[in-house]
């Protein structure tokens, strides 16, 4: 079973304000920029923006900058292309983060394609360069990760924002990155610890998903836009729920998802042994034999479709499912009716209720 | 042979103004509060704070923020505790570059303690977690340098200098850490191609070290300061020749250098097969029999002392010694004269004196 099959695609959030292709102008704008910068030092380094290029320009889904731009749109800011080009930096992080993690997990793919480091390693056999292609490629990812760490700066600072707005939002952009690697860690530790509850992995989900995906892109914009005290606290009351709502979907898709709109192969959370809520939840509630099958499989780097399917069974049998559903759907109604509460003037307000729906009814 | 172990120590120059003392004051004081910040998430992510904290604030040369310090005090910037935090920011990048360097080339030492990536893995076999420790330690570590390059802007933003200095030295800011991760780049693209030549040896340390090391620090303060168009120049003629130098030294260190200063293995550099200077001059200089001699055993990881030996000769009798020592000589004396003919007021003049023989006269 492919969850999600029977649903309608929910609309692309990413086309009000025509955000994506704006977002794709100043990105593909500021990659052009920096591969020129490298090319003058030499030509050695095309490589680098290459691999990125490939990466940032080919999917996404845009949600961190399209959290920003509508935290900021809804705090009162107006609709320029400086706030879209600092917005468009907070894709420049998000690849900082997968091209590591990517590299951590030594996971093949990414979006459908070869992960970077795979990229990387296929270049230095191609090439018939010398030493170990694998050693070469995750060297070439950790750099290219950091470069990306660096120029998210750089194209929030060359934006065209005010001196003032920059500095003003500078502690929660501080604030958002170092919540990302805190969560990580927290996610890195989980899956050496073993056997997590629920609760421990909300927790990893609260950092790494909902403060760094959701609520700090709000609040970001909403900074740079100088809003009110109040918005912040609104965006805290829509973006917490919903973005522990997203991550959840994402444990469900990480299980259920089809590989050809996850971009990821079947069951690839499963082979990694993530320590989700959803197999937390499925722990929980497993009979021994259950609980066995589990444990026996999960984290099995060569778990084959079969073993896919008997794991999905067990989580579904055990109403693992079906609890991690009804959280979502809760979690999701949690931060419409803020949203709601907050009474958003203007067209962030619907375009918020829509990111919410994209975000947790969801096929990759 | 131990080179350099006849000749007197040369004085501190971070004595000067107090500056070790102050920066590891304010590096302390900042890494205590990011610790707090942490441990207000949750106290299990102690083991990152207290990593870095061993790794940071147990030695380090301190020389950027030294050359970032008197860049602005050179440019008319009074003496204050925010350039010296500005400043200190510094040694947290360089913390990022040398945790990622260290997973990158899997090596177990720096500074005579276990390398960051190997704390952890010790961390984890001791708690008995599941898993690679040595693949959670890569993992740990990676994160930790990432975490490093944002705790370095954190701090930067907080040293308490005026908005408008903090906006018009971003460029340069970014500008150094681009040229760090292309140097890097560069230098793996070094390893992996092999058999380069001096020039392409010294085009890596421009990037790598003297941009990064000496000019673009020495531009940040002065940035900083708002300083005329004038000390730039003035800074870039006397930290390009003298960054080069630095690195020439490091390399002659990674080969000649005693283990109980440089904190690293004997020959360490040479297991590594690291592409460098020295070694191009000696594979240019070689006769048949020494260039068979230093490709065998260059790069090899199982190299014993004994062969560390005969490549130490190898290279001294082919001159490269000799070669790489004129070379740091003339490119000191080269940034001296610059240094001269910028004729800087007050402290500075001397102080970067002082510093060019550090790091171009070392022993570690």
């Amino acid at each position: 079973m492919t969850l999600g099959a029977q649903r309608p695609p929910v609309p692309d959030p990413l086309e009000r304000a025509d955000l994506r292709a704006r977002l794709h102008k100043a990105l593909s704008g500021f990659l052009a920029e920096q591969a020129a910068a490298l090319d003058a030092i030499t030509e050695e380094l095309q490589p680098m923006a290459e691999a990125l290029g490939a990466f940032l320009l080919d999917g996404g889904k845009r949600l961190r900058p399209a959290f920003c731009y509508w935290g900021w749109r809804g705090a009162g800011g107006a609709d320029t292309d400086a706030i879209v080009s600092a917005a468009g930096a907070l894709e420049l992080l998000h690849a900082c983060a997968l091209i590591h993690d990517d590299v951590m997990d030594v996971s093949d793919t990414r979006r459908g394609q070869p992960a970077v480091h795979r990229r990387f390693a296929i270049l230095h056999r191609r090439q018939g360069w010398s030493g170990n292609p694998d050693a070469f490629g995750s060297s070439a990812a950790i750099l290219l990760g950091d470069l990306c760490l660096i120029w998210a700066d750089a194209m929030v600072n060359r934006a065209g924002l005010p001196a003032e707005a920059l500095v003003r939002a500078a502690p929660v952009y501080d604030e958002m990155r170092v919540e990302l690697m805190a969560g990580q860690f927290l996610d890195l530790l989980e899956q050496v610890r073993g056997g997590g509850s629920i609760d421990r992995a909300l927790r990893v989900a609260r950092y790494k998903t909902a403060k760094y995906t959701v609520e700090r892109p709000l609040h970001f914009g909403a900074t740079l836009a100088a809003a009110p005290v109040g918005i912040l606290a609104a965006w805290t009351a829509y973006g917490l729920p919903l973005g522990e709502a997203f991550q959840l979907r994402d444990d469900v898709l990480g299980v259920y998802g089809d590989p050809a709109t996850t971009g990821k192969p079947a069951g690839d959370d499963l082979r990694e042994g993530k320590r989700t809520a959803l197999l937390a939840a499925a722990l929980e509630a497993a009979s021994p034999a259950q609980a066995a099958l589990l444990r026996e499989h999960v984290g099995d780097p060569r778990l084959d479709e079969d073993g896919v399917a008997a794991i999905r069974e067990v989580i579904s049998d055990t109403g693992a499912l079906m609890r991690i559903e009804s959280m979502i759907a809760d979690r999701t109604a949690q931060a419409l009716s803020a949203l709601e509460a907050a009474d958003i003037p203007g067209e962030a307000g619907d375009a918020l209720a829509e990111l919410a729906a994209s975000a947790t009814d969801r096929r990759g």
